[in-house]
């Protein structure tokens, strides 16, 4: 096991109306007055921004508000968001809202501190200091509620960039399952669908002998494995919604990966479809993962043996372990197809003939990337192509 | 799932000689004197003290000492630490050690800024204020590095009771695997056996539909299922000491408990033996908690069934399900034998005619207690006799 630090301040608020208490919980950070972050219209329509105002203003706190956070949100609201907390004295950020409005908070959050500009933080500058930040979560997905990563896309040339730190790890997280039942099951398969991302990223490692992270990997997993086709059955299940919610934390906080290395090359290649084509992210990484695993599972077929028969259930063919691996892999394909997310890129919307484009935008030029298997241009060239076609 | 909060806030830097940093991690919250508290003659001998203490006065911090934390820590030794502690305006104590000095160390820390008697807070009383911990970690076992519980013994009339706060959370844990492979293997069996029990004592609910907790505590039992038998038959084994000393965290941090009833049971009905015969906590689990479990089963075969399976590999037996429950707990009394732990009162060293006082120390009177099965007095009598007479 690799030397780590472990580090996961956060106080979560978890279960039905808790965001009701959420105006005693800012009130232990902040002094001054807080900006309520929020993105589209459903916070509002659904009553709870107007339910989150009430308890700030019941516990005595004076706020002003910023919406507008888009999916992949962008830099140019981060701009906004610092000038207004700036010339507003906030000294909190509460985000009401997914992963890209907790994105967004935290952008804000480290960028109103710094005299130079916030997107340093997301060019490879670590972030040192930044305002406190709570969360009201209302999609599993993101996990950013109990992380301390943000990612953001730059308007101009739609590059999607990210940054982490412990100062960018929020307060309090409120976590209530109910707010997700109105979530479309589109939406909510995106989200269990990043949330397995998080997991598998971590999971395929080239540290032996991390049993402890290994089989808590696999606890998250097999619980999305089991929880996700219910609530897509029924939106209204609480219980499913529930497991599926705090999965999402555990999936993210960073407990999954301690001790080994990771490798997030999925995450990166998917991260230049939703640039282009501004899709869903998880629906990018349904797309992508299968694909990923396609290319690489021959790098350690006994670890895509253990997945398919831990996570998936299969039967161990001893004769024939690479059978078992690519049994594992159609079987998370089937999955995914299974609660609605595309397989391909004609079901993404996304266009064959972009891969070079893709590949270009993401980087890597000539070198190399990469903590499991270490891929180049052309390996990812090759698992765009892949996924392109993929089938079930 | 029922609401929950869940807050850890600890820093945990694990792995080898990591203690080194503890100056760097003390300065961060002591701007006065430290009190390093600590036990007997092992952190003494092996060099341990020498290590922290030189990492201390590297970082320019000053410090005080009080050894001599026995097992089973006691009042007396507590009295004795508040009084240096104020004395030396001593603002952050930092416990070297295991569960007994950590226990220790939390019950000084509540009682320096009290006005009244420490007891206070180990008889039913909430600790609101608390000087801060931290924690250099010599064996996985109690979980207190990262729990804010801490047990403590009345010397007068050996009456042992616990408290619990998020305020004795540790600000940070050291965590060095390399210290605990000089442990006596007899030892190093009973911190395992103690793990254990802190996931069964949640693993065993009446609040269905908890997948993500049932997963998580699975995870951390298989762990040790796998791990501990490589550590007694190679004591200087890294890797499975790694991954027991992180398990034995994540078993007591709260995570595996969240969002359900669980029951103390064992826990409690154990605390009077070890009181009583002065013996290793984790040895009279090894007795007790089997026992309660054959005592308790019928109350939900299936849950006993979900353990036999998931966590010991048993065969389920459709047709009788009930064999299998039993299956189960005989492979966890007869893991526990593998390992070297007692099964029985005179292996423990215990007297079946002490029973009566066993039962009568334990307090529950007329009335009945548990969050799974509510016991009577008289079933804790049961439980004592059948683990009295336990065999393979």
């Amino acid at each position: 096991m690799d030397n780590f630090n472990f580090y996961s301040p956060t106080e979560f608020v978890f279960g039905k109306g808790r965001e009701s208490e959420c105006g005693e919980y800012v009130k232990k950070y902040s002094k001054g007055k807080v900006l309520i972050h929020y993105g589209g219209g459903s916070a509002v329509k659904s009553g709870l921004l107007d339910r989150v105002k009430k308890s700030l203003t019941d516990s005595g706190i004076s706020f002003t508000e910023l919406g507008g956070v888009q999916p992949n949100p962008r830099d140019t609201l981060v701009y906004k968001g610092i000038e207004l907390c700036r010339k507003e004295n906030v000294d909190f950020i509460l985000a009401v809202g997914g992963g890209s409005v907790i994105d967004s908070a935290k952008a804000i959050a480290a960028g109103v501190p710094y005299e130079g500009d916030f997107w340093d933080f997301y060019s490879g500058k670590h972030v040192e200091e930044a305002l406190p930040i709570g969360v009201v979560l209302t999609i599993a997905a993101a996990g950013s509620e109990g992380s301390g990563d943000s990612v953001i896309t730059k308007e101009d040339g739609l590059i999607k960039r990210g940054t982490g730190s412990d100062v960018l790890r929020a307060k309090f997280s409120v976590l209530d399952p109910e707010l997700t039942q109105t979530l479309p099951a589109y939406q909510t398969a995106c989200g269990a669908t990043d949330i397995m991302a998080h997991v598998f990223e971590r999971y395929f490692t080239n540290t032996k002998e991390v049993e402890i992270t290994d089989r808590l990997c696999e606890a998250v997993l097999i619980t999305m494995v089991k929880e996700t086709p219910r609530v897509i059955a029924d939106p209204n299940n609480y219980e499913a919604r529930a497991n599926i919610m705090w999965a999402g934390m555990v999936a993210h906080n960073g407990l999954v990966g301690v001790g080994r290395s990771q490798d997030w090359n999925s995450h990166g290649i998917e991260h230049e479809l939703s640039a282009l084509y501004d899709c869903a992210h998880g629906a990018g990484l349904a797309v992508i993962m299968p694909s990923w695993m396609e290319f690489v599972y021959k790098h350690d077929v006994m670890r895509f043996c253990q997945m398919a028969t831990r996570v998936f259930g299969c039967q161990m063919n001893f004769e024939d372990p690479e059978s078992t691996a690519l049994e594992g892999i159609r079987c998370f394909r089937r999955f995914l197809h299974g609660i609605g997310m595309p397989i391909n890129f004609e079901e993404l919307g996304a266009k064959e003939e972009d891969i070079p484009v893709l590949v270009k935008k993401l980087g890597i030029g000539d070198g190399k990337r990469g903590g499991f298997v270490s891929l180049s241009s052309d390996d990812v060239a090759e698992i765009y192509k892949i996924a392109a076609k993929a089938s079930l």
